[in-house]
């Protein structure tokens, strides 16, 4: 392999098989390229080994839970299972429940409709509108943004102990920003939350697909994550952690699976038993094969072994930022500065241009895909950009025409599946472009920056 | 095949080629035998052209929306034609909005939280429980099951004429129900319920894997239906109908996708703009692959032709049912009598066995997977079995030991990817079992009826 020469042992330097690595795409300035996805961030590649169980499990599928053929079983005992693998990756206590939900986002709405009431919410500005938004408006207390991890905890501690009344309370925090790929002290937080009387959730979406995640040892009391960002796109995410909230809850989707009973009372009216264990929150037929592809996914990210894992994706983000660091008119966006330790998601702007333009170029001169945009996280890019948010329009569109000054921002993200070539190749498109300019024209069409024809 | 002999015409004998169909289980009798998947009611299989487009797919996965990249382009593409093939395939009216769920249950808890203030919800008590239950209990208006068809428009004019105050209301009715396979009148309750200034919601989850459904036709404001009944198991539902409800609504999900803007307000809140297209309820990243499953699966059955499917599954019913007819001990469940047009699911009790003990010895004997219990529509099923509520437990589990006197009843179901030969195994499965009893002794395990070893 062409990277071979990077690293001389061999054990971290092959990116995972992941599904689409032989895919071109055409260029405008003429031939096919293979295509780098480095927006790994938003959505990462199956995994081949992800593709391959999903597969081989296909023709096997059945109705699960109350279907008496073979398949049936099987497949219940397949679903039940993967529960089983996606605790032991997580690391959850003898008595968490696991809840398979459609995504992060849909975990966090769970959970919200869970809270008992009068409990307060507390959450950074900085993080994703999936950890912003599923609160009640008026039980939620914003914090700024920091900018070192330690002020997060100091902002957080002040936050909780100031509280009135001195009620349940809720911690919802990322692990690793979906922005600047930052780290965030998770740990330091779950203690400080518990210390005051309040619980912690984990938005685990960008931190579960590069480190391990132990919910035990992080002493956290849920944890979110989606199958899409884990290597394995098929609808399904999960929300592990404590039964006593979610069971003492209303069921989140009402409706077959997380009945146990239902009666019509003599007023006409309809009597119902739920669930108490996870079922209760999977009201409908599951998404046995997107839990399936989880737990695929968690089997294949611990068998290859974190520690290579890490490392290699380690490499990779040393060379993107040094590289990126050599270009004087790239500016990366930074909460907690250079020394912070980060995954693989790494934002920047241009001096001298659009955002949306230069990723434009970058897909449509160089077959590379990243992202631009606001990256659902729309205060904390303000914040990094110090930009107005008055001047600014629907989320990630184009905001000026290409040339003028960004309002939004450029992010490439990677993984596991990622080969050095990816960076490389992206490295010598942005100092390209900069120092050459595109390549082509491009303009505005329905929100999206494109090659002009 | 074995089967052209029944009908002449191949046009309306062939199933339609599904994932599984090759699949063989073992016997606890000795040997194997291709399964017989009869429990489509629950699931059906992967249709092989949904499977195929997804396989082709899956290495173009990339991030929908706002990724600059070749992939992402063609994704969001892709999932937006989706909805359009979905949109064309319900006959949706020019200003109806397609919205992706995970399911008909989903769909239905996405619309119970669009209901305007003081909507009344009407629902016949014959409904499965995810046409029952998404409801506030408070706003419901449970009606007794009908005995024909015209006397459930009766029921329903009644109660819609006599409500009190005559404000904003909502009814909910399947199309074809899950426990008897009878079609509901949909046509005439819909025009009942706009005759009395209600808006109508159908629950084709059974409906449309067997009979093309037609939004604008019917005169139903929404259609909900799961994709893992449609040949297409990847964990995606559809919500499709009027929008104002649902633009007026506030987001079922919170979080990215759903958000257009958000800022910070000067008193430390958060201020939101809510997308209005159907991205307004789909927050977090969409389940690109199960819309494009749901969407392929829409292509095949309408290229299919609806004509051929529906008379090959009326074959396959009328056999079925004249088979089992010829078995006294055996009683076919039924609300609207034998005349009643019907899809292909069939619910039935044997005269001294236990369902569960029955559907058990079908599929360790015979390799068939049917399902036994209440179906999720615990008093439709109580009614048609005549029995007291009080006297049972958990949905679908055995109730008695095998031998006993069943309190719960057999489902047998299928539809365009089954073979004859599935159907004459049954029969002969059941005459035999009725006939000569099992071969086999059973006992209850973690609430399941399995052979005793």
């Amino acid at each position: 392999m062409s990277h071979s020469s990077v690293v001389a042992d061999p054990s971290i330097c092959s990116p995972l098989p992941v599904l689409g690595r032989d895919v071109t795409v055409p260029l405008v300035t003429g031939g096919e390229v293979t295509y780098a996805a480095l927006d790994y961030a938003a959505s990462a590649p199956a995994l081949q080994r992800v593709w391959d169980d999903v597969a081989a499990y296909a023709p096997y599928y059945g109705s699960v839970h109350r279907g008496a053929g073979y398949l049936s079983q099987l497949s219940t005992d397949l679903f039940e299972n993967a529960r089983r693998t996606v605790a032991g990756f997580l690391g959850c206590r003898a008595d968490d429940q696991v809840v398979f939900t459609r995504s992060t986002t849909d975990s966090l709405n769970l959970l919200a409709r869970a809270l008992p009431a009068d409990c307060r919410v507390f959450v950074f500005e900085t993080e994703h509108h999936a950890s912003l938004l599923p609160w009640q408006d008026s039980q939620v207390t914003y914090l700024d943004a920091p900018r070192t991890p330690q002020q997060a905890v100091r902002t957080l501690e002040r936050a909780l102990a100031d509280r009135d009344p001195h009620g349940p309370a809720l911690v919802c925090v990322t692990g690793a920003s979906n922005v600047t790929g930052e780290l965030w002290p998770v740990r330091e937080l779950a203690a400080a939350a518990h210390a005051h009387g309040a619980r912690i959730v984990l938005d685990a979406a960008q931190l579960a697909p590069h480190h391990p995640v132990d919910i035990a040892d992080l002493d956290v009391d849920w944890v979110a994550f989606s199958g899409h960002k884990l290597y394995a796109p098929f609808g399904a995410g999960v929300l592990a952690g404590r039964a006593d909230w979610l069971r003492a809850a209303e069921p989140y989707l009402a409706g077959g699976g997380a009945s146990r009973k239902v009666t019509r009372r003599t007023d006409g009216g309809v009597d119902v038993e739920w669930h108490e264990s996870a079922a209760r929150h999977e009201a409908g037929s599951p998404n046995v094969i997107g839990a399936y592809a989880v737990a695929s996914a968690c089997k294949a990210l611990t068998e290859a072994g974190w520690a290579d894992l890490v490392a290699r994706e380690q490499r990779l983000i040393e060379r993107v930022r040094t590289g990126l660091a050599g270009i004087p008119q790239v500016r990366v966006l930074s909460l907690f500065g250079d020394d912070a330790p980060r995954v693989g998601v790494i934002s920047f702007v241009v001096e001298g241009w659009n955002s949306s333009h230069f990723a434009a170029a970058l897909s449509a001169e160089y077959g590379i895909g990243v992202r631009d945009g606001l990256f659902c996280a729309h205060p904390l890019v303000r914040t990094l950009l110090g930009t107005d948010p008055q001047t600014q329009g629907e989320c990630g569109a184009p905001e000026a025409a290409p040339g003028e000054k960004s309002l939004n921002a450029i992010r490439v993200s990677f993984g596991a599946g990622t080969p050095d070539e990816h960076v490389e190749r992206f490295l010598t498109a942005v100092r390209e472009l900069v120092t050459e300019g595109a390549k082509w024209t491009y303009r505005t069409e329905d929100g999206r920056c494109v090659p002009a024809v």
